[in-house]
């Protein structure tokens, strides 16, 4: 027997209960029962991002509700500054390309997250500045962005904040009003432990301000559709309704286990897992390390390729290399959704006998550490 | 016990193999595994659409596919021509107004499809005309479009073809080679008996031509990205991989039963309803009727909407209403995907327990019709 095992950053794996619920019989959605559903979805989606504005839920992938919202939020007259850090910041850059959205791009280094100072300096620079774009779990390179910082800042300067939380809603703390975020983004297949093919966007008031002062040149992903639907609870084109109905059963478990207790597990994962990393010898990539996804750098001598490669087709594990200039250089495990010690641990014990296959042999360290960070959090 | 039977033309029933089969364990599509499923699925794809066009998957409803089809193939310097016949027609217009594509709306009578004639004077009224928009089955008012002689006629012409073929494609006759269609679209939800999350558009090499010609301002929904990952097997965004899988199992049991023989059976099943509602005296309303779904003028005195709520309630069917201006006046029966003559005899009879409750007693008599179609397809 070899069980397979998701430690990619998405898709994760999915519960088993939440594959039966969307193995139900089909349903239709103009109807009473998608419009409860729907109703339901939208105050556990408020809970999810901790705001009281209005959620949307997309039919696609993160990257679409990403463009509606950039799209949406960027109409003629007004200027996005968009910070680099990753292979996913580079799309939302090409996303302002491609509209031909006026707006700077903001690199910093890889494995950095998003800091106020930085994006202060450029809005000093550049008074034109309006809208701010930044990812706040940047899964390429596992960094975190200052995300409360920002939004304090961009509130201040009455400028909008656009945030990927693709790798962040539900996994970390995300707190979209206390802050005042105006746009944040997600998609099913991170921390709601969902498969993909669904994306939700909380839009706050200000943002939709600017929304509906632009014209949309877009049917399908024009936000302004999405909004005028939810009076009725209804959607304006036909829904991924199996995805939406596992969405309610994970999101009525969230509401169970608590943010704040998903939050901290997710934590724990992380720790133990950097723990395990230390105690074998390997680097986390990262300088401002996110909980949701560890990178570490593979250590000199070891074959990324032959690595993965091995680890999977030995034990099952799935985990994820770099992208881009991170091609063979790290390995990235995924601590969202439904994923706990013992899986973590098993991943560890995993990745110590493959490391060992190929001379670096570390067995037992890794595991120990890991099991120490659990202990202690059992005190 | 009262079972549920989704009569509406999409959502249709999913099969229950299908259900089990998307809810086996999450697989990752950066995988050896889905492009494997994904090089399948496309040979598939260009047998259902009778092509060897490039097809491509899309995550989003049938309404994303088409926008995106439309944009790409009308970049600026070209004109439109949308044959408007129902609800879905005006949405491509709405499409083509939303981004400012040149174009002409031509109105005809709903519950008639789009003929060769009327568009043949509309294009040589106005010779820019270089792109021509149908709806192959309209959904709305269950009208036939003459699609194999429209094709000849933009053949002939020079002129690109887009049809949306969401509740033809896998149901009714679709050669998009032989006729010469530029674009045909379809969608997850409906003949291909899955949930709504997916949608495909075969692209013909001239349509190719015309969309690499312009810039298309769009990320997500920019055909060429599909294209370019066909190049390996992969999908440019996060696929909603459950569904890829389920489409893949259908389509390989559509291939055993051949399309030949699955469009004979839908069009017994529409042949078999239309022979009951002239026994119950009700009247089809499309004048061009086509075979994936039947439209019925309810009968002077019976309300609609209670007659559709009591179907629903007593006996477990959802039929569809009527959309816009046939709001109250028809109700509309699916014969896609996974339904079989005795489902539709069960709907029939459950039609006529409902009329009776209304006052309007046809007992037995579709019912006895239907059966005398399907005996006679036994002989």
């Amino acid at each position: 027997m070899k069980k397979e095992r998701l430690f990619t950053p998405g898709p994760t794996m999915v519960p088993e209960d939440v594959l039966l619920e969307m193995a139900q019989p089909m349903q239709h959605h103009r109807t009473a029962w998608y419009r409860q559903m729907h109703e339901e979805l939208h105050g556990l989606l408020q809970y999810l991002f901790q705001t009281k504005a209005t959620c949307l839920t997309f039919t696609g992938s993160g990257s679409a509700a990403a463009e509606a919202a950039i799209v949406g939020c960027c109409p003629p007259g007004h200027k996005a500054l968009v910070v680099v850090n990753g292979k996913f910041a580079e799309r939302w850059e090409k996303v302002c390309a491609t509209w031909s959205i006026d707006h700077t791009a903001l690199p910093i280094d890889w494995g950095h997250g998003a800091k106020v100072a930085d994006i202060q300096k450029a809005m000093d620079a550049d008074p034109k500045i309006d809208t701010v774009i930044v990812v706040h779990s940047e899964t390429s390179t596992t960094a975190l962005s200052d995300v409360e910082g920002i939004a304090k800042l961009t509130r201040d300067r009455g400028a909008i904040l656009i945030v990927d939380g693709i790798t962040a809603v539900g996994a970390i703390p995300v707190k979209m009003d206390d802050w005042g975020v105006d746009a944040y983004i997600t998609g099913s297949q991170k921390a709601l432990m969902l498969p993909p093919g669904l994306a939700f966007v909380a839009v706050s008031d200000r943002a939709w301000e600017r929304i509906e002062s632009g014209k949309m040149p877009t049917l399908y992903n024009d936000l302004k559709a999405y909004k005028k639907s939810l009076g009725t609870w209804d959607a304006p084109y036909t829904p991924a309704v199996t995805l939406v109905r596992g969405t309610l059963h994970v999101l009525r478990g969230v509401k169970e286990r608590t943010l704040e207790g998903i939050w901290k597990e997710t934590s724990l994962l992380a720790k133990a897992t950097r723990a395990a990393a230390e105690a074998m010898g390997m680097k986390v990539y990262a300088t401002d390390v996110v909980d949701s996804v560890t990178a570490l750098l593979v250590p000199e001598g070891v074959d990324e390729g032959a690595l993965r490669k091995t680890i999977r087709a030995k034990h099952g594990f799935q985990i994820a290399g770099g992208q881009g200039d991170l091609k063979g250089k790290i390995v990235r495990l995924s601590h969202m959704g439904y994923v706990d010690a013992f899986d973590t641990i098993g991943a560890i014990a995993a990745l110590e006998l493959t490391l060992a296959e190929q001379g670096y042999d570390k067995i037992g360290l890794g595991v120990a550490a890991a099991q120490r960070v659990f202990a202690e959090d059992l005190k």
